[in-house]
């Protein structure tokens, strides 16, 4: 029998208990900060050499030269065709879906003029080059591969740059072949601290990039942590989380399913229902029981619930959004009738699932909306992965010959009143009385 | 006299000249870190406790609860009032104009419905609570709490908290009188790496906030680099930079202050004019040589030109945007004739000021735009801190009973091909012939 902790929001200690419920911390191990920046350290200095010898060491590859380590594009090309034709097929309408919703992200440019003529704007680019990490092993996802690059090619970047750890040499012919749909330029089959190092500082043979995005393990997170300055980097990711809301009135079955399909991600991750119905939380603790044994992932799906999984019976739908507001989960299903009504009364979320009929697992694959989501509470200050994230903005200034003279006196006070007169005095010779070599 | 480099973009070995005119990296020294983590942990740990045993080591500061070390709305206001009438004024009109152009960044929510009824949006939601890193000391400017301030208050961020440390208890009156003007809700007087950690983790005193913004010391940024992920933080700032592009027709003096106003501010800012007009260039630097000495901040200045400036030659105009984008200044002026003409040719850079008459100063006070800016090349992949730094998005998704059928196959071929089961059985359920509870 499964044991799922359960609560009940009007219960002494409430919010005590939750708070326990989702303690969740990013680890930052000096141990693991002073391997990776030695690694670091140590590709900045010699390159491809420190390349090869770490991908030698933890990788099990060898190679004589970096160049050896880069999968041409025929190599993924091969791989596209060799899917089955159902799985591309698939593949292909999804990127289509996740391509249509992310256009509409684009960033435009704008500028609007002063009645004196003074011209100010902000003006929109693409980044040049991208970093893609994808992890080698149980958690390299072809989706992700889709969500990480589409988004990164919509914003125009030029130059989109995968690396991929392929430990004894084994590649995933599932995540080539979803690189070759989303049109990554070039693959090197390199991972760890040592990838991160070679995209941030650039090596002989790797390109520098300007931003690193993608998931990767504690050694990558700590690198991606040590090298953000140097190059952006997106958010660092914590365990998957689903937190649902329910009427009572869906389903027991497709909640339990929908708890499951968080809880199979990892150990770590976390499923949570609230539900102002006791009788319906009975049924979907029920229906857990009885759908766990037939998972091929259940051993995963029931640490999960045991150790991070709650049922929480609340007042009502508004206690619950309220509840929904303090925890900011990943994903946020509102599985009840008029799912609209509640929209408003929820301020942070990385995803919102509306309906009985939207399942999470839409999300994650094919809906279109990224499913590189705020993890760990970030949803109170951070977005999905999008458009933006591979946009950046330029402020434009053009200051008109009357304009230059009344913000000049006001730059000039309140420079003078910082002690900064050179900066006061370059605003003052704008309007003062001095020759100007006009062309 | 003052020696600048002098370069040339023909000379062989340019690129790498530049390079390392430009080296510089954010010290991450493992000591900070190590001092850093530790005041973090017991912050953490002791809250209330620990906060006032660092301010009474590091500020000297003594009080016996945290709430001493609250500034009351008074204190704000009476910094106001003591503000000489012109001051106050600028400061007013600054605020006025720099609220003016951040409305216009506000992000919009949005959605469409698909032809089978499937909904797709974006909500834009800002953020509930935002603490604000004031320096003190020099580096403490009330045009800096304007520039972090109003973004925040314009995204409708509902409680904004500033902290700033008032060593032996001086509090800076200017940027308490620009922290009034901004309806700043509280502030704390703490500063360093103890108010990062009572600002990321609350205290008993001190509210836990969702981001934290504002320049700081070497150790405010590393205790900001550890706190990222629990909340959101700014970019890390170096050096100040101006890269002057002139087509020789600015009269010199114009571009000698320019370059000065961007050298007072650190002896490690950076200042570079890039001209194809090699008379222009003798000349700048002759009325570098002849203003210097009147300046009231010639040794910062002196300092600063001396080891990271130069003054360029290059080809033509079309070779100084090429190598602007190479740069990707903070501050870049087109100190030329039609700077419209070019703009389309710079695609990295913080601000760009266009015209002989936009003196980047502008920038710093009042034309509107934000000052904090993306420096150290950062411009690369980062952009001006804006309304969108105290906002964020949450992916909506609506999907209809008959999308639930088209999406539900696709994500049970995909998820099947990752090996999920759970989530292509609750994908499927909605569009299996299942009991549903409907309301």
């Amino acid at each position: 029998m499964i044991q799922i902790k359960r609560l009940r929001s009007t219960d002494v200690g409430f919010n005590d208990a939750v708070e326990k419920l989702l303690a969740f911390e990013d680890a930052q191990d000096a141990l693991i900060y002073a391997t990776v920046s030695a690694i670091l350290a140590d590709i900045k200095k010699r390159g491809d050499k420190a390349l090869l010898e770490y991908t030698l060491r933890f990788d099990h590859l060898d190679a004589t030269a970096v160049a050896e380590l880069e999968l041409p594009h025929d190599r993924l090309q091969e791989s596209l065709r060799k899917l089955p034709v159902e799985r591309r097929d698939a593949l292909e309408y999804a990127a289509r879906r996740v391509r249509a919703y992310h256009e509409k992200q684009l960033l435009q440019s704008w500028s609007y003029t002063e009645p004196d003529g003074t011209l100010l704007g902000q003006k929109i680019t693409p980044l040049d080059r991208v970093g893609l990490y994808v992890p080698g092993g149980k958690a390299s996802y072809p989706s992700s591969v889709l969500m990480n690059a589409i988004p990164a090619k919509v914003a125009g970047v030029s130059e989109l740059i995968m690396v991929v750890p392929t430990p004894g040499g084994d590649t995933n012919d599932l995540v080539l072949a979803a690189a070759a749909i989303c049109g990554v330029d070039r693959v090197f089959t390199v991972g760890g601290a040592q990838a991160v190092g070679a995209l941030a500082y650039g090596t002989q043979t790797v390109p520098r990039v300007d931003k690193i995005v993608g998931p990767g393990n504690a050694y990558v997170a700590a690198a991606k942590r040590c090298v953000f300055g140097i190059v952006g980097i997106d958010m660092l990711a914590g365990p998957s989380e689903i937190l649902v809301i329910c009427d009572g009135k869906t389903n027991p079955d497709w909640i339990a399913m929908d708890l499951f399909s968080q809880a199979e991600h990892d150990e770590l991750a976390q499923a949570i229902l609230l539900s102002p119905d006791a009788r319906f939380i009975d049924d979907v603790a029920t229906s857990i029981a009885r759908q766990l044994e037939a998972m091929p992932r259940k051993t995963v799906i029931r640490a999960s619930l045991e150790n991070r999984g709650a049922l929480i019976q609340v007042r009502d739908l508004d206690d619950a959004c309220a509840i929904a507001n303090r925890i900011a989960p990943e994903h946020l299903e509102l599985s009840v009738g008029q799912p609209e009504k509640w929209l408003d009364k929820i301020r942070h979320a990385g995803a919102i699932f509306l309906g009985r009929h939207t399942s999470e697992a839409l999300g994650d694959y094919c809906a279109g909306p990224n499913h590189v989501l705020p993890t760990s509470r970030t949803a109170r200050f951070s977005s999905p992965l999008g458009v933006y994230d591979f946009q950046k903005r330029s402020s434009i200034i053009q200051v008109s010959e009357s304009g230059s003279a009344e913000l000049g006196k006001i730059a000039s006070i309140l420079a003078r009143g910082e002690g900064l007169q050179a900066h006061a005095m370059s605003a003052e010779y704008r309007f003062m009385n001095l020759t100007e070599r006009n062309d």
